[in-house]
C-alpha cells in the first residue's frame, strides 16, 4: 500500500490495525560513469514498492530522496542536505507521522553516507522526550537495504570481486532491473576504483577521479538486480513485521 | 531529460549548453475523501516529466515531495515540514545545484501553501549574498503549475463551478490521468465544500470536515486531466525558455 | 490607544473587553532619491495612530520597524533582517502578546517585500500547534495598508500613471502629510523608473540605479497623503472590527 | 540627523565624512502602575533625538524597540524577544549598517536587562571574524543612558531615596518630560517596592506584585526629566565623538 | 563530593537532602607568555575541588572547560565556542541537571569573557518558562571566583600594582599552587601590559602583542595562589549555602 | 604534552613541527550501580594522558567531557547535550584548532553513543567546504579507545563473558586503575544485565533497571585496567602517527 496513492480516509482505516510505516530514504548523488544519480533513493524505493505488491498491508511512504552527500558535491548532479538540515527534515517527517498515530517508523536506507545523520536525527527526536521526562511515543529503525537478511550474502556471491563501496554493481544492478531504459555503459579505468577516506568534496574528487569507490560497475546486470530486489523485498516484509511486533515497555 | 536517471558525466555535458534546471515541488497532504495524498507533488512531477519527453533539453530534477502543509496535519497521511525546515532544505538544494554551475533554478510548484515559504527561502538565499555585498550567482523562480499560461483558463472552462481551492477537480483530474489505477470515489456532503481562513491543523479540520476547500472533486475525469497536462507541459517549456533567456545584469 | 503609552494595568483592563491588537510593521529601506528611509514603517504607523485617535478602543502596539529588505541593501541606510531572523522575531512578538490573552493579532504592513516572510512566520507559529496536536489559541492577520478597502482605488485615481511598485507617490505622499518638515525633492531621470525581478542587492541596484521601481514620486503631495491616511484609517477600524468579530471554531 | 527621515543619497553623503551611527535600543515592558510600557525604548530615543537637534552631525538610526524582557512577561503589554532572537536581530542590524560603510555602531540602551544579550550579540559578530581569521571591519559599543557622564550623579541628587532599579523615577521623569499627555498616577503600596533576583516571569511577578523593583515613581516630575535629558544628550554627543575618534589598529 | 567520581545511586541519595550542584566553568585560552592555556577553567575547578574536600556535601559537577574566548583566537591553543553555541550547551547542562531534581545550579566562573554569554543563557532558559507561562523549576547563579567574599580584597593586597585584567598574577598564582610542575617564566616587555577594548581576535592581538592585559604575571607565586584558593574555597561553601537556603516563591 | 598546561608560545613552537592534536571525548552518564558517572570521559583522558607521558610530542587537548547521552537522562547525574548542540560544539572546537594551523584533529572517544553525532559533526564541517567549493584545510578522525589496535582482543581475553556494551568491566577497570580511591561495589541482580534497543530515557530505564547493558562490572580489577591502558596508550601513539603521516591530496 502506497501512502501517496491513498486517501486520508484509507490511512485512517489502516491505522486501526497497524501503526507501522516504511520510509524509503536515500540520496541523489553521482554514482560513477554509469550509475544513475538517483541510484541511492531508487534502490530502497524499488525494493519497498516491490514488497508492498506482495504484502499489501505494508504501508510505504513517499521516498525521502535527498540525503547527506556533501562529499559528492564535486560531481555535477549531486544534491545534498547538510547534516543539520537533513536531521531537521527527518524530525518533521517523524513528528508528522507520529501525530497520526504511527508508533513504528522504519527507514529503508539506500546510502551509507546517510547513516550517521539519520541516527543522530533519531537521537535528537528521542532527546526531546528525554529532556522533558516523558515517553516519546514512537520508535524509529534504520535499515540499509543491503543489510536485509540474505542480501549481502547474495551480493557477495554475485560479485566476489569488484563490489566496492560506492557505485557498486549490486546497487546499479537494482536500478538496471527497474529502469532497463536507463542502462548506461562506459570504459572504466582502472577497472576497480581506488578507496580512501571520506572528507570534503574537493578531497573526494581528487581521490576518486570518476566517482567510484572500489567498485567495478560493469559487473551489474538487470538479472542480478532482479534477484537482489526479490530477496530484499521478502526480507523487508519480515524485518518490518518483527519491528511492528516489538512491544513498547511499560 | 531526468536528472535522476542521468549520470554525472551526462550532467556535465548538459551544463555546457544550458544552466537551467526544473524542480517539481509540492506536498504530501490530505486531498479530501478521494484525492491522493500525493496529489500536490504528483501534479508538477507529471507535468514536468511530460514536458521533457517532448523537449529533451529540459532538465528535470528529482521531485521535492514534502512541503509546508502544517494546516493539514489533522488528517492522517499528511507529512509536513515546518516553514523553517522547508526553507533550509530549499537552500541546500539550490546551493548544491548552483555549485555545479546552474544559474537558473525553476521550481514548478503544486501546493499553494508552499508559496510563502518558498519565496522566503529564495530571499534567505539572496540575503546571504546581499549581506556579503556579492553577487548570488543564480536566480530562482517559482511558478505554480495552474499559473502556467492558459491553464487556469482551461480549468475554469472545464469546471465553471465547484473548482474551489483545495482538492480541486483540476488537480485530481491530473492524477487520474497519470494514475488511472488509483481513481477513488466517494459520496460528498455537501457537494461543494466550505471555505475559510487557514490556521493551525485543529482549526482547519474543524472548519473542513472532509478536507476539501470549496471544491467538488466529483467533476474530475482523466480526460480533463490529460488536457490540463498537455497544456501545462507546453506552457512550461516556454516559460522555462524565457527564464533561461533572461540576462543577468552586468 | 497606544500600547507603549499605556501602563500594564491599563492593558489588563483593556483585555477585559477586547483581545485584539494592531501591530504596524514595515521596513527601513531606500525609497529612491526623495523617499524617506523610514517610509515603509512610517506609513502603517501613521495610519494606525490616526485610526486610534478616532477609535480609542483600537489598541496599537509599538511599530515593528525593521523588516525584510535584503534587496535594498545596496543603498546606504537600508537596515534588513534575514527572513529567518524576521520570522523568529515575529514569533516572539506574537507569543508575548498571546501570553497576555490577545487572540487576534493584526499586522498592518507597509512593505510588499515583507509579505512572504510574515506569512511564513504565521505558518511557523501555527505549525508549533499543529505538530503538537493542540489549538494555537490565537489568530494572525496580515494586511497591507494599500489593500485596505478603498485605498488602492483612491491611489489609482490620484496617480493614474507613474504609481509603480517601490518609492510610489502614494507612500511618499503619506509621509509628506505626516512629516512636512522632511519633504525632499530631486530631478528624476528617467521620470518613471524601470521595473524588473527582485533578487540580491547587487542585482537590484544594477537594475534600478536610483532605487525606484516603476514610480514617479514627484507626483506626491501632502494633501494626497492626507486623503490616503483618512481613507486607510477608517478602513482599518472596520477591518480590525471584522477580524475581532470572527469566531474561533469549536 | 535622523536616518529614517533621510534619503539614501543623504546617507551616502554623510558617510563621506562620518562612519558612526547611534542606535537607540530598549524594551517594551511593564514599568509599574504608572510607568509607560514604552519607557525603556522611549528614553534612549528621546535623548538621542534631542542630542541630534543640537548636533546635526549625529546620525540616529530608528529605535530598536523590543528587547530582552522575558522576566516581565507576567504583566500585560510586555513584548519580549528571546535572547537568541534578540542577538540574531542585532546581528542583522549591524551587518546591514556595516555593509554601507559604518565602522562604529553605538547602541544607546534603555534597559538593564538587555545588557548581557547585547554584549553577547557583539561577541557573536566578532566571533564570525575571529573564527575566519579576518578583521571584523566595525566596532560596537553599548552605553546605558544612565551611565552617560554625569547622569547617574544627577539622578542620585534628584532622587536620594527611592530610585531603585526598575520603574525608577528618573526614567519615568524622562518620559513625563517628553510625553506630558501621558503622565499617570497611582497609589503605591508599599511606597518603595521590594527587590530580589530576576528569574522567570512567574517568579518575578510573585516577588514584585505591581512590577516595581525598589523604586518610588511618585518622585518623578517632568522638570527633573528635562534636566536628565539635557545632561544625557550633551554627554552622548561627547561619548559618541570619543568613540568615533578611536583609531582602529593596524 | 565529585559528581564524576560518584555513581548514579549516590547522586540519587544526595538529592534526598540537597538540590544544589556547583559547576566550575571557564575557558581554554591564551594567558600571556607564561600563563597556562587552561588557567580559566583550572582556577574554578581547583577552588571547587578544594572546597568539597572540607565540605563533602558540596556536590561538584565536571568542569565546563571551553567557554567564550573568541577574542583570544589569534593566539595558538585557544579553543572557543561562539556565544550561541555556548548558550545552547549551558542550556543542555541545566536541563539535564534539572531533570534529576536539582533546583539550584551554581556556576563558579573563571573567565570574565564568559559572563555575558552565561547570563544570556540563563535568560534563554528562563524565557522558555516565561513564554509558556509556567514556573522554570530551577534557579541559576553565576559567580566569578574572584568575586567570592574576600578574594578581590586579598588579591589587591597581594598585588597592589600590575594585577590587570587578563593573565593576572592572581589567576596564575592559583594554577602555580595546584600545578607546581607547570610553572613557566619569561621576560615580559613591557613589564605591565597595555589595556584596551575587546573586539575580534585580530584586533586583540594587534593591541596586546603577548596576550596580557594590564598585568604583570611575574608577581605570581604558588604561596599567594594557596592563600587565594583557601579564601575562595571557604567563601564558596558559604555562598553556595546561601543560594541553597534561598526560598523559591509561592 | 598537555595543551591546557602549555602556554600559547609553546603551542606556536609545537605547530612548527606537528599539525596534529588529540581530543579525548566522552560523556558524563550513569554507568550502573558501581561505575563512575565520569567513566566515559575519564577513559580516553586517562589513555591519552598516559600516552603523552611516553611520547611527549603527542599533544592532548582538554577533555570534551559532555557528550550525547540522552538515553541515560533517566538516571541521576547524567549530563547530556542534544545531538545538535553537541555537533555545534564539536564544530567550534575544530574551527578553533584549525584556525591555529592544526590540520589533523583526532578524537579519542569513550562513549559509543557519541559516534553518530561526532561523525555527523565532521560531515557538517566538511559540508561547509563542499558547498563553498573550497578545501576544508583539516581532517578529522574518530577512534573509540576500545577499537585501538589490540584493545578489544585484550578485553575479550580478560572478560570472556559478561563484557556487555554499557558499564562494561573493561571501562570500569580503566577508571579503577586511574582512581583507586573511587572503586565502588554493589550486589548485581541479575549478574549479567539485559540488552535491548536504545531509545528515549524513560524507555531505557524501563528496560535496564540498574543502568547496565549486558555487562557484569564485578569482573573489573585495577590490574586489568592497567593492562588495558598500557595497550591502548601504545596503540594510540601509533594510530595518531599514521593519521599525521597521511598526505592531503592535491
Amino acid at each position: 500500500m502506497l501512502l501517496a496513492k491513498s486517501t486520508w480516509p484509507e490511512i485512517e482505516v489502516y491505522l486501526q490495525h497497524s501503526k507501522t510505516v516504511v520510509v524509503p530514504i536515500g540520496s541523489n548523488e553521482q554514482h560513477g560513469p554509469t550509475g544513475l544519480l538517483g541510484t541511492d533513493w531508487m534502490c530502497p524505493e524499488i525494493i519497498a514498492h516491490e514488497a508492498q505488491k506482495a504484502s499489501p498491508d505494508l504501508l510505504v511512504a513517499p521516498t525521502f530522496n535527498i540525503g547527506m552527500a556533501q562529499h559528492h558535491l564535486g560531481f555535477p548532479g549531486t544534491i545534498s542536505l547538510k547534516p543539520s538540515t537533513f536531521m531537521a527534515a527527518i524530525g518533521d517527517w517523524c513528528r508528522s507521522l507520529a501525530g497520526h498515530g504511527f508508533t513504528k517508523i522504519y527507514f529503508l536506507n539506500g546510502h551509507g553516507g546517510n547513516v550517521h545523520s539519520i541516527e543522530a536525527a533519531f537521537s535528537e527526536l528521542y532527546a526531546e522526550a528525554s529532556f522533558a521526562g516523558r515517553p516519546r511515543g514512537f520508535a524509529c529503525r534504520l535499515k540499509n537495504w543491503w543489510d536485509l537478511s540474505g542480501v549481502n550474502a547474495l551480493a557477495n556471491r554475485q560479485f566476489p570481486t569488484g563490489h566496492g563501496s560506492h557505485a557498486t554493481p549490486s546497487e546499479i544492478a537494482v536500478t538496471q532491473w527497474a529502469y532497463p531504459d536507463a542502462i548506461k555503459s562506459a570504459a572504466y579505468a582502472p577497472k576497480i576504483a581506488p578507496s580512501g577516506p571520506i572528507r570534503e568534496a574537493l578531497d573526494f574528487r581528487a581521490r576518486h577521479a570518476d566517482g567510484r569507490m572500489g567498485s567495478d560497475p560493469a559487473l551489474a546486470t538487470p538479472e542480478k538486480g532482479g534477484e537482489l530486489v526479490a530477496m530484499a523485498a521478502k526480507a523487508l516484509v519480515e524485518d518490518v513485521a518483527a519491528f511492528s511486533a516489538e512491544a513498547a515497555p511499560g
